[in-house]
């Protein structure tokens, strides 16, 4: 069974698509060309992809429902939605590089493609161009709810490149990091959203824990897809975090456990050469035996109550709720 | 003989660097760290460092300057002026990655002592805080002209890094690189400077472009001391630019400049192997034999004359015009 994405967050793609190309389209030529090709528009040569429509875009989504969630027409938070798209891409791009990923959406990564000057610039641009279209909206709190969130990212992401170093992760320390690199922009889409839809602060508030708990149950599925997942549906390499020894949530909290299979999983763990196909496959039982995936499937479920009880603070409920009470279903459920 | 900054100049300090600190106290922990690091404040440990106060912070005097030429007080360009200067130490440790530049101010570059990941880690949060500084100015038009101006540079970045994989690099290419990647950001800084001194468009302009040619001047001055510096006093390795085969102005002109020289000096550029020492020493006098140092001292003088005119056409003198042609005599004759 695969799980979909409620047809409300589909729908906004209708909107944020034009909205996105607008933005991109005023990158100056030789960026537009990197971003484009990250963005999966165009291949290396510059040529239009058929259907390349990117990702799932769910930080835009939630951004558009969060203002019609508060009764605003969607276009009121397109600003918010397609700088905080920007930013996640901006993300992606810096990342890619300092965790020498090699591969995205199937195809080799800007840097691989382009060289690493190419993905730091391309992502630069990204940034700036994501605070030009939010300042355009011309709503300081908006912009203040961005920059801050692209400073917790920052340092969400140097904490992800910091703990590979290291051997004593805890799981606090790991939920801390994930709060940065993934709950943060999502908290930031879901209340940039609300406050463009002129929220009030308390629906403002509510909207922004919201999008937080999604964000973090968004994390904790991503770690468990990364034991878990099929590559030929997620994209990625199969077990792939394992492959680099990432200290994702499920690792560290199996290594926490306590129990003999934790002793060998840190054997596996410190060594220096890259494991083999086979120790990949026994890292990944030792994690699975230590009770470590149902753990963090458990806590998901947690956030996606915490998300959904804040819904359920929000007041009369408009259909949008159900929505997005929905989006909650598909992040624990899906299997990319 | 050595070029000192006129005394206006000098004395923006004073209100520069308590702005600047404190922006940088508003970073998170890790990054302050490097970024106070890459500033000359603190030592690798992050230990303050005695009379650590970076380099000449030329982009926020023009700032405070511009606001003072328009007979504003040079306080109310000061977001600006500090956002100005973040920005170039955004680019200067993006650059740093980009180039394999190994020291700056006669110490490791931030990703030769800290990795890669945290120089760019701590340029994107020096980009997005400059952002944030300037956003709180609430000057639409100071902002945009930021976030064009950053463009501007990836754009000039971006050629840098493209010329010095090619060998057909005419001399207008690369004084567009410099528009982009040096006077945009100078330009920038006294635009940004008059619109927070409520300069009208006629004198915004003229500033602008007093701006854009002080950084040509710059540039072009900057790449003879590439050539021709003291490393001593530059802080930088001798012949430091053509030890990396860099397609700076003098370079390419002496490579036009169609004589025999042009035809050794060429076949010296192109060789795969690094540079010998003797080999440096060569091109060196080739480009000194062509005529291209003079060449380009003319085209820097050029510029200065066409920022002085600006000055002209600015209108009943104060006194502080003195002091901003004063800088453009200052940027020519300088020695590091």
């Amino acid at each position: 069974m695969t799980a979909t994405l409620p047809a409300e967050v589909t729908a906004t793609q209708v909107l944020v698509q034009p909205a996105l190309r607008e933005a991109v389209d005023r990158l100056r030529p030789p960026m537009r060309r990197l971003v484009t090709y990250h963005l999966g528009w165009t291949d290396e040569r510059g040529h239009a992809v058929d259907g390349g429509d990117g990702g799932k875009a769910l930080r835009p989504a939630i951004a558009l429902l969060a203002a019609e969630a508060v009764r605003v027409s969607p276009e009121a938070a397109l600003p918010g939605a397609v700088a905080v798209e920007l930013v996640h891409n901006f993300s992606l791009l810096h990342d890619d590089v300092m965790d020498g990923d090699l591969e995205r959406r199937h195809r080799p990564t800007v840097w691989r493609q382009f060289g690493t000057p190419a993905a730091i610039l391309a992502g630069d641009a990204l940034l700036t161009l994501a605070m030009d279209v939010l300042d355009r909206a011309a709503d300081p709190a908006a912009t203040r709810c961005l920059t801050t969130t692209v400073q917790d990212l920052i340092v969400g992401q140097s904490q992800d490149v910091e703990f590979e170093q290291r051997v004593d992760v805890s799981v606090a320390e790991c939920l801390e990091m994930a709060e940065g690199k993934t709950a943060a922009l999502m908290r930031c889409a879901a209340e940039v959203g609300a406050l463009l839809g002129r929220a009030s602060p308390v629906a403002a508030e509510l909207l922004a824990e919201f999008g937080r708990c999604l964000g973090m149950a968004f994390q904790l599925v991503d770690d468990l897809l990364g034991i878990r997942g099929h590559p030929e549906v997620t994209g990625k390499p199969v077990l792939a975090d394992l492959r680099i020894r990432k200290k994702s949530v499920p690792v560290v909290a199996a290594l926490g456990s306590g129990t003999a299979d934790a002793a060998v999983l840190r054997e596996l763990y410190r060594r220096p050469e890259p494991p083999t196909e086979e120790e990949l496959r026994t890292m990944a039982q030792l994690i699975e035996r230590s009770g470590a995936l149902d753990w963090t499937r458990d806590r998901a479920q947690g956030y996606v109550a915490e998300a959904r009880a804040c819904l359920d603070r929000l007041g009369p409920p408009v259909p949008i709720h159900a929505a997005l009470s929905e989006l909650t279903r598909f992040v624990v459920e899906r299997d990319r």
